[in-house]
């Protein structure tokens, strides 16, 4: 059977997380918290499922649902978009990339990607026969090169893909860089695949920097969100795709055909739980002070941490202290000190090895002394 | 944006049950039972939510999950998949079906689907690049014409897709359909993909032909099957899909951009629920009885009903009452006489319109009876 994805072999993510038990470390490496849902929502998928909520929902979710992300996207963004065709429920917001891809890509197409990205972009453009172009971050600061961006861009690109807060960097874009994108793509046929699940989690009072504020730019865009990252769920796999009426037309189609439709008893749930804004007002505080946590603690070890301005990640920079690959690093670490994190190279096409490990801090406060404990021993 | 799939339109499935809402008609089209979920599966859900399950299952699963489904497929067809390699769990059967078309559907592919069929693989196949190749099903009986299918083989075709018991039309393959697909198949690069949702839903003392059965077969084969269909929570987006090691390889790195994994509370619950054979293996009796109570009650209307031998369909023939085509008939039955169904004929890339309708009986009894009541009226 010749793969179809021949470059392609466990998620980095699953590999670490592996090694993490079998050491016994302390996984800081695939995102997700430490923490517990809120009892509220579990209480509600509960209530959902005793209702007898248990059968396929809609296929482009529930419609009391899509009308509460309508009503929390206007307050967020001022923007509504239309539940009956512009709000699609996915079975998480990888399925939600996916079928973005899907519903615009054909053989053949350009889709440009700008590296360090998550891993799941490349393959799904591979899947259906696109072309990943990649343009790099700038090394100094992971800020777009709309120079080198602008060069990348053919005839035959048919979609860029943004992402911000950005993972693995912690990175965020700016109003500026909004403004510039939305120049460069004017008088073109460049969809936007915008990734933007960790929406809720920016820190030092930025505002993020949606596509949905931008009129010009949302016209071609689909936006990508997630519940699991907002309400500590990751493994709850709901998200939704934002996009104008044409374009959620295409990506239902091929939503359709990938899962159908989402988990109901939890869409139920959610239409109830997001009424409440402060759970997700609160979380950009919440997160926060995560961060400012694990970044004092980290200044006992020997690591330098770059700076982490949204996502529950920060980059922290070895290269002063071993000339080991970040990939080799990251191993020993796991098994010799007990820490498991992602060296940034295995998000480059190219495997880039920029002495840079990704730390979640995603996790109780007691998780993260503990890591940096043993962080110290180095 | 030219559309990838120019063809499709909202599944009936959607069109029907929102026919059915709108003009509070019984909904016997979509297929999904009106009664709830044993008790029993929600509160271990529960229990899971609350016990802190709640991040990202394991990519291809979690493993107490894998292994409940290795055990009961070997009790159900005295072969045992192996956990670790074999077995994927998925957000639902129609994701197993995507991602085994995905994995070995290159453009240009030939597979083959026996018509009527479920309508997600020709989509599916399509998305991919392949070229779907139409075999019909006996006009008289559903079966498969062995003669017309080898006829469809040529040196691009890269899969068959199988379906028993079979959606829509209630039929279930023989041993001898398998002993004759393992010949027809013998020294041919051919993959076959099995959709067994419905195997524990058979009648009448039959044995459900899994193709796990077989050896010869199952080297070659995806196996997909689903938890909605087994445990009354069509809404909860769980299956699977068995294959042997180089193919659920391939499958996995598919699934690993599709979805990465699923909803994590009901893999711990189902892995737990899933020791007590007795909710499958009773299965058949529970449905048996809805088939005859149904088919019963449908003497007292015009309708002839044909044989249903397996899932929770059954096809019904109006054409000594009316010359409507089916979807025409079916619009009409749903608005003036408050019951909704299926036309047959969507299951067909040409339409073929045979006059038969398909009826869900996967309801509470007095749902069957307010139905008939109404039929009777024709
Ligand atoms: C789907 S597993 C990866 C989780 C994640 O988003 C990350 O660690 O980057
Ligand atoms: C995914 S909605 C369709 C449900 C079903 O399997 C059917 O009605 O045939």
């Amino acid at each position: 059977l010749p793969s179809k994805l021949p470059n392609v072999g466990t998620t980095i993510f699953t590999v670490m997380s592996k090694l993490a038990q079998e050491h016994k470390a302390i996984n800081l490496g695939q995102g997700f918290p430490d923490f517990n849902a809120s009892p509220d929502i579990i209480q509600l998928v509960t209530k959902a499922m005793q209702d007898g909520y248990n059968q396929y929902a809609p296929m482009p979710g529930t419609i009391e649902l899509r009308e509460q992300i309508a009503i929390k996207t206007e307050r967020m963004y001022g923007y509504a978009p239309n539940p009956d065709t512009e709000i699609t429920v996915t079975s998480g917001a990888t399925e939600a990339l996916y079928a973005a891809i899907s519903a615009i890509v054909s053989p053949g197409d350009e889709v440009i990607v700008l590296e360090p990205c998550y891993d799941s972009y490349v393959p799904a453009i591979e899947l259906n026969g696109g072309i990943p172009v990649y343009v790099s971050l700038s090394s100094d600061d992971f800020s777009i090169n709309f120079s080198q961006l602008q060069s990348a861009i053919t005839s035959r690109t048919r979609a860029i893909i943004i992402n911000t807060p950005h993972n693995p960097t912690g990175t965020t874009l700016t109003q500026k860089d909004l403004q510039f994108l939305a120049i460069l793509l004017r008088d073109r046929n460049i969809y936007l695949i915008s990734d933007e699940v960790y929406e809720h989690i920016i820190f030092d009072g930025q505002q993020h920097q949606s596509v949905l504020r931008h009129a010009e730019l949302r016209e071609r865009s689909f936006v990508i969100s997630s519940f699991g990252k907002t309400y500590h769920v990751t493994g709850w796999k709901l998200g939704y795709c934002i996009a104008p009426r044409e374009l959620s037309t295409e990506f239902r189609k091929v939503h359709q055909y990938l899962t159908f439709s989402s988990f109901t008893p939890l869409q139920i749930a959610l239409a109830e739980y997001l009424r409440n804004p402060e759970p997700y007002e609160s979380l950009p505080q919440f997160y926060q002070q995560k961060r400012d946590f694990f970044v004092n603690l980290m200044q006992q070890t020997r690591f330098s941490l770059l700076p982490s301005r949204g996502s529950y990640f920060v980059l922290a920079s070895y290269g002063h202290i071993t000339d080991e690959s970040d990939t080799d690093y990251a191993i020993r670490l796991t098994k010799e000190i007990g820490v498991a994190t992602i060296p940034l190279s295995v998000f480059y096409s190219n495997k880039t090895d920029n002495k840079l490990l990704r730390f979640c801090f995603a996790k109780k406060e007691e998780t993260l002394e503990r890591a940096v404990e043993r962080l110290m021993k180095i």
